[in-house]
């Protein structure tokens, strides 16, 4: 009884693991993707679909938390040493990367989830950036004027208006990383003191 | 015949009119609020707001472009002359009013708008943007290194981060001009020009 239960559960969790993935693959491509095609991808039926997730906004929380999770990751190597400013400049060079693929399930869980529960899952990323800007104000290069959950607001927002401006046309991804990097260091500048000089070396 | 049809026209003219009121006043409160919400507080019945819109998609189309087409009148009375960084300043201070009355209705459009036609319908405002940020970077001011729809998009993704951060608690609506400004004016400084000391008075 006790050995059917747990081989059970390891086939549960397979298929969780399996439908996650697929969701964060298919919502990676296209933010209209249905449960049915999830499902597919994950090749599972739509019923144990439904018998693991209770709703469409369940699924996108999974897939986006799961994207985030590896994103997070990969940022971790990031070096945050040294002077804060080129620090901000290598986390926006290596997050922007994230947030370029992940724009497309960022549109799904905006339709399915709240700003609040959004920024939840930002929350570990987020702590990064706020470290980060707090090691910058206490150096003087950063402005201490503005609280720290607006400057990190400022540049997620930033971050992500380059991901609209792609999709419209207006950007190429090439050129994505410095335009962050010389508004969100310029944002970020203490009022008196000069913009850093932008530019692909900065 | 005529004289029929003709009333029949004002009575649709009428119903449509009350309905897109009815539409940004219910959607401006509550970005979740149903068609038969918004039919009851147009005084209409439901079959008449499907006789008058295919899908809740039209509504609040047609509610974003009002709100958007009065408050482009409203914005028509801000003083542009002089220094423009001043200019700006009071550019954010009369648009945030706006975009915080406006945020329910913004949800509800990025729920059933394409982020293209969201675009479309702000054009008008973000051509008054435009302008100004094209004197500024003449009277050097503001960067020229960075394209000036770039810019106009981080003003407006600024103001409406200043929305999400007072929806969840993090800003009063009392700071929120003050912190966009002060964000805005230094995002749009040239590199290696000091930014601008902020404050309520600059």
């Amino acid at each position: 009884m006790s050995t059917r239960s747990t081989a059970k559960r390891a086939d549960a969790l397979r298929s969780i693991e399996a439908i996650v993935q697929a969701a964060a693959d298919c919502l990676g491509r296209n933010p209209e993707a249905s449960l049915s095609e999830i499902a597919r991808a994950a090749g599972v039926g739509r019923v144990t679909l439904y018998a693991h997730f209770a709703s469409r906004a369940e699924v996108v929380d999974a897939a986006m938390n799961s994207a985030i999770d590896q994103g997070d990751k990969a940022l971790a190597s990031v070096d945050l040493s040294g002077d804060a400013r080129q620090a901000l400049a290598r986390l926006v060079e290596a997050s922007w990367t994230l947030v370029d693929r992940a724009r497309s399930l960022l549109v799904a869980a905006q339709k399915e989830l709240s700003p609040a529960r959004i920024r939840e899952l930002h929350s570990r990323p987020a702590a990064r950036v706020e470290t980060l800007i707090a090691r910058g104000r206490a150096d003087g290069v950063f402005r201490t004027d503005l609280p720290i959950p607006w400057l990190v607001n400022v540049m997620h927002s930033v971050m992500h208006s380059a991901a609209d401006e792609i999709r419209s046309g207006n950007l190429t991804p090439d050129r994505a990383a410095d335009c962050i990097t010389a508004t969100v260091l310029a944002a970020f500048t203490p009022p008196g003191r000069p913009v850093p000089e932008s530019g692909p070396s900065s």
